[in-house]
């Protein structure tokens, strides 16, 4: 095989209480990597849709290029590969946009070279997210692998895939406003009052609990962060009025999508999801912004092989 | 019905990286509550055994007085209640010992007036708690309902049952050496790293994980605690040879029970049990510590009546 077509789906890292621990993978907009073999080692990026010309064609500095780099290293392949990668979620979104490009162009990597161990290349997307945002697994864990993934530990990396509520809708409504992850980041305090880790570790084992009992309301009412919520929630305008409008129209909960400004809700049907999903854009409305909202449920296949 | 007998297990708190928020009833020793209606209203304490005359006699001062008062209010019951209270674990071994009490002292109440709801009781028994050693559930919980029990919350007050692998053995060394909970209690941070709380909550998720999954291997492996076991440890004398010698022998996981200074280890057998609590034993004993060996499993029934 020459050349390959890969998608990679968008990502909801954290999801209240998990704080770089959880992720789960989502239906709906998501990355493409077309990748094409090459005699010269190494990897070219030939081109780069939807980014509005911002992201970098150096290999070393995009995270798809760095994730193909690390994967024909994995592999010990010979010879190389070019990159056209498509982005179709925005930039600085919370919705895991580096990530799905990191684990589309590894996943195409292995694709061209018969390598089938998904797991084994998590090592080359975590190169390509700390080369932009830091050594962090909970986005390109469930874009590589699908469904929700617990990381365990990062020393060494320990990952589990989560059983995931039948009923689970998840709905994602991103402001027409960019926050860089690095700027959520910063805000996030690195000392946390004990009071509150307890808060957030008996809501992130009650979640985990409703993940194996099969129960989307207890996993939504589980979405509570004392923590990096708070922290991040002044970076967002009107995050206070969205998440009331989502509780109010019968959200189990409602919470920021990893670093940003994406907010998500947890509701048990496409409906309840419908309604919940306009009243959020029309609370980002009422503030002045436009938002697009995708009333999503799991991806469970990640990074996979597309026609074309 | 006149008097009651009724025994309440020990527990084990926290269980590594569930601090305030998991707590496991075990086998083995436990206090024993004899309860008696009075027609005069009110709490006395008639009898305690089994403290060395340090407990006081006094109600309103003693976990078992406080709980069997609360409970007596809970009820509407009319008329008072005698109690005779035998303690057969150490007082400040981080066995729950004042929770065992509190515990059986509710439900010796509820049972002389017929009433059937343990969680009911809760109140009374979180109060008892609250007035020796701070106002957390997890010894209270799971002494009284038995199995494992999570907090989810405190403001309000949630509790969920969580499954037990069937082979889980707990092996519980206690050092012949009093560490008062209020002197472990100083020790613990009140900021943490968030570094460590990743750590942390890894292996919190990584455990209600193992417990649906049924496998006694992972939960132990999971007993990892990043926050307040480093502050524990150096209270404990020889704690970290102990733990050693337990991972030695093949325990899955070793860390403090509660607040100390009783370890525990994870192991999936009882011959495994034996063999890592005699290798516990004698690392303290090398450090001069004497020291009392349980291997025991999970105690299923809580507060419960017992003949006699």
């Amino acid at each position: 095989m020459d050349s390959v077509r890969v998608f990679a789906p968008a990502t909801v890292a954290n999801l209240g209480p998990g704080f770089d621990v959880l992720g789960l993978a989502v239906t709906g907009p998501g990355d493409v990597v077309e990748a094409r073999r090459t005699d010269a080692p190494g990897v070219v990026i030939e081109e780069i849709t939807g980014d509005d010309g911002r992201l970098t064609h150096d290999p070393a500095k995009n995270t798809a290029g760095v994730a193909a780099a690390e994967a024909l290293r994995i592999i010990g392949a010979q010879g190389g590969v070019a990159l056209r990668l498509h982005k179709n979620m925005p930039l600085g979104s919370g919705l895991g946009s580096s990530a799905a490009s990191a684990a589309a162009a590894a996943w195409a990597v292995a694709i061209l070279h018969q390598f089938e161990d998904k797991s084994a290349l998590m090592p080359a997307c975590l190169a390509a997210e700390a080369s932009v945002s830091g050594y962090h697994a909970d986005n390109v864990a469930p874009a590589l692998l699908g469904g929700m993934v617990l990381i365990k530990g990062y020393r060494p990396l320990q990952l589990q895939t989560i059983p995931i509520p039948k009923k689970l809708v998840i709905v994602l409504v991103t402001p027409r406003f960019e926050l860089p992850t690095a700027k959520a980041r910063s805000v996030v305090p690195q000392s946390v009052p004990l009071c509150d880790m307890i808060i957030n570790n008996g809501h992130l084992a009650a979640m985990i609990a409703a993940c194996f009992r099969d129960d989307a309301i207890e996993f939504g009412k589980a979405v509570v962060d004392a923590i990096v919520e708070p922290a991040r929630a002044a970076l967002i305008p009107a995050f206070s009025t969205v998440k009331s409008a989502a509780l109010g129209q019968g959200a189990f909960g409602c919470s920021i999508s990893g670093a940003g400004p994406t907010v998500f809700a947890v509701c048990d049907s496409r409906p309840a999801g419908e309604r919940v999903g306009e009243a959020m854009r029309a609370a980002f409305s009422a503030a002045g912004l436009e938002s697009a909202v995708n009333v999503a449920v799991p991806d469970m296949a990640g990074a996979r092989r597309i026609a074309g």
